[in-house]
């Protein structure tokens, strides 16, 4: 990984490399039908290459910590340990630490959430919550509804339960309900069964837009009406650059919505503390299955994020991120509109981490990831989130990490790359490979 | 819970109560096959009462962590967010941070073990890489072989996946080859799909019985003749009281077998820091598969054992824990001599946490914890710890958590209860309801 060449990795859709040929594998013939189809994602594979300093990278989707009390957090955890290491260090139960799954209730109502502390369950991240999730609903070839696109870690885990993702539409205000309610008609007229709709609402990831507030009674009343559970994934809903904050579809339909949330956006991811809240015979279930997955989430991580709650000024800190972000949102937007080439469309997120851009018709951006690479900048391809193939023509621009000059000459780079492609297809003609479907694992930098 | 009674969720197998009842559940129908067996274990409903303070809890598996160094490990923590507090809040890979893994081959080097650091995979404790190992390789129906008695965490995880388990016996000298070889042909001529022998050799939870060195070659030899690999999880291995280190069977046979380990008895549980040793092939399979479930382990409790490893004496912390578990040992075989009622045999465990008793014929331990509890004292009965529902003459008591002189306390009492519960079985003769079995979830006092 010495030149700045594209890594084997990148070459073909499987891991590759001296070790790691799967032809290899002694092991083969005993893996789950899961395992399978278990392949490293274009993400993953870049994560070393993005990683050189060299590279500008608008792929990854690792939050900006540059605005963390670190002083006043050691601190904090140095008083934890001191005083409470005896619990801190020791195990706790699944279901998770009581006061922080009240304080996590507090969190929830400043999106008009009202609920009770017993319906919180703990997790390592929200991924985790997502995962247990599919693990207890999802048996081999149950259909999952999600956004076209949709978030990557959620079709890895959905593809690691076997059940089939099916995509519906989204536009500038999000979900589009009557291709919702189609899809929810052509599953039943299939006679396949479908276990949930899988929704980001706000600031959504990858696309970068919300769903209008207008739409989500609509929403709920097609996924109560055909007998549907909701997963509203939330782990942005206080990034609002404008302090906007919108009312979660849990708000409304308490038995029908489970919640998931986290702290890696609005505290620190590397802690892994999310939650789910669920109906209470649903929240059993969680815990049982959390249970035979970790045992229990850390309770040292646990204590951290109570105490910091309870001692820190977090609403500030959230302020602190709103701000951070919506500077590096607008360096992106600006130099979007200066270094694109024409034909080229954006979406215009009003929180959150994400754009969502298309290219012209005859851009195939995985295939032009590479070059993107060479000339050091990185994005993420549009077909990572798709679990059927589609969104060649589409990648995912993070604004959260890198500072605005940085971002700046990432897009600048980027519009050449796009100049020299759309050139190349003038000359030569369309060159499209077959779409690459197939599930995929998430990675850590696309949370 | 204000009463010594015994709570409403000990009458029954399943979870109850005013707002748990099963059958109030709308969402019955919508849950995946995986979750209908899905109930509370004996142990989990037994968790609140074991731990008021009248009891005295032979049950929970918690470590004691009375010997860590609290202040010069806040001073650690603190140095970290100080000086590397954007990494250690920060995502990292799903694989483990890089000079962790450098140290965990050290750690088990010290049981023979020569493993190179990509081969290992950093897990939220070792119940996680035990999941996983299930998660990548048991397809529904497929058997897994485990000894009878077998951890219920794991049996909670196997039954998650849908795996079959097939107990092989054990006697002093650990898991009897000769059963096991019987049971592999047994599968083979059934045409059942055996995917792994999932086994802890050393100072096994429940049984507290150690694999006899001699025999090691010969359960690998067996089983790589038969085509299955070897889950060799060893959570307890450094704390033998006679500062003994037994080889582990990945010494011996590094490409068929998967080596799980654990900070938590020889650190602390309550970071949740575990691992898992795999020949290459498998370990990519493991990164993909936990990436899915938690997206990647915490960054801040990896670097903080990193550090602890790394600046304190962790060897002679490990030799603290072993001086307090012996002398618990100690005060539980005593006073098993001195109060236990003719016929009762038990264990006599060289390390770890766990003595199995086996009560006189006639006595069934499920049905006489609730009597137990009434004279304060708690263990978990052997159903458990089957997935066939054996065990019911049989108990596991843990020595690890309470003192000495609790642990003497409460044998005399569990002495008490024996007893009047053999008098009445001489007076009225064997009452004894049908054994009960089905998946139960682990639970955190188990580990």
């Amino acid at each position: 990984m010495e030149s700045p060449e594209l890594p084997p990795v990148l070459r073909g859709g499987q891991p590759q490399g001296p070790r790691g040929q799967r032809s290899l594998d002694p092991h083969l013939d005993r893996y789950a039908e899961r395992t399978a189809g278990m392949t490293a994602s274009e993400i993953r594979a870049l994560f070393s290459v993005a990683s050189r300093p060299e590279v500008v990278s608008l792929a990854g989707g690792m939050p900006n910590l540059a605005a963390l009390p670190l002083e006043s957090l050691a601190a904090e955890v140095a008083r934890l340990v001191a005083t409470e290491g005896q619990t801190a260090l020791q195990y706790g139960s699944a279901h998770g630490v009581p006061e922080l799954r009240e304080q996590i209730v507090e969190v929830m109502a400043l999106e008009g959430i009202s609920a009770h502390p017993d319906d919180v369950v703990v997790t390592v991240g929200s991924q985790m919550a997502l995962d247990t999730v599919a693990r207890i609903f999802c048996d081999p070839g149950d259909v999952i509804i999600a956004e076209a696109p949709s978030y990557v870690g959620a079709l890895g885990s959905f593809a690691a339960y076997q059940a089939e993702v099916v995509h519906v539409s989204m536009d500038d205000e999000g979900l589009v309900p009557d291709d919702l309610r189609q899809a929810l008609e052509a599953a039943e007229r299939a006679g396949k069964r479908v276990k949930f709709l899988y929704t980001i609402p706000n600031f959504h990831n990858p696309a970068g837009v919300t769903l209008a507030v207008r739409r989500r009674a609509e929403v709920l009343e097609i996924c109560a009406r055909h007998g549907v559970l909701v997963i509203e994934d939330n782990p942005y809903g206080l990034l609002g650059f404008d302090n906007q904050i919108y009312p979660a579809l849990r708000a409304d339909d308490p038995d029908n919505v489970i919640y998931l949330g986290s702290f890696s956006k609005i505290f620190a991811s590397g802690l892994r503390v999310g939650w789910a809240l669920a109906p209470h015979a649903v929240r059993e279930k969680l815990v049982l299955a959390s249970e035979s997955a970790t045992l229990c989430p850390p309770t040292f991580n646990q204590l951290l994020v109570s105490r910091y709650l309870s001692t820190h000024d977090w609403k500030g800190q959230i302020k602190s991120y709103r701000e951070v972000y919506r500077e590096r949102r607008d360096a992106m937007l600006g130099a979007l509109e200066q270094h694109m080439p024409a034909g080229c469309q954006w979406t215009r997120p009003d929180g959150g981490f994400y754009v969502w851009l298309t290219a012209p018709e005859g851009v195939d951006t995985k295939a032009m990831l590479p070059r993107a690479i060479t000339k050091r900048v990185a994005y993420v391809s549009g077909t990572a989130f798709h679990a059927n193939g589609f969104g060649s023509r589409q990648m995912r621009l993070s604004f959260c990490y890198p500072t605005p000059d940085r971002i700046r000459e990432g897009v600048r780079r980027l519009g050449g790359v796009l100049q020299d492609e759309l050139e190349l297809l003038n000359t030569f003609g369309t060159v499209r490979p077959p779409a690459l479907g197939g599930p995929q694992a998430p990675s850590p930098d696309t949370a």
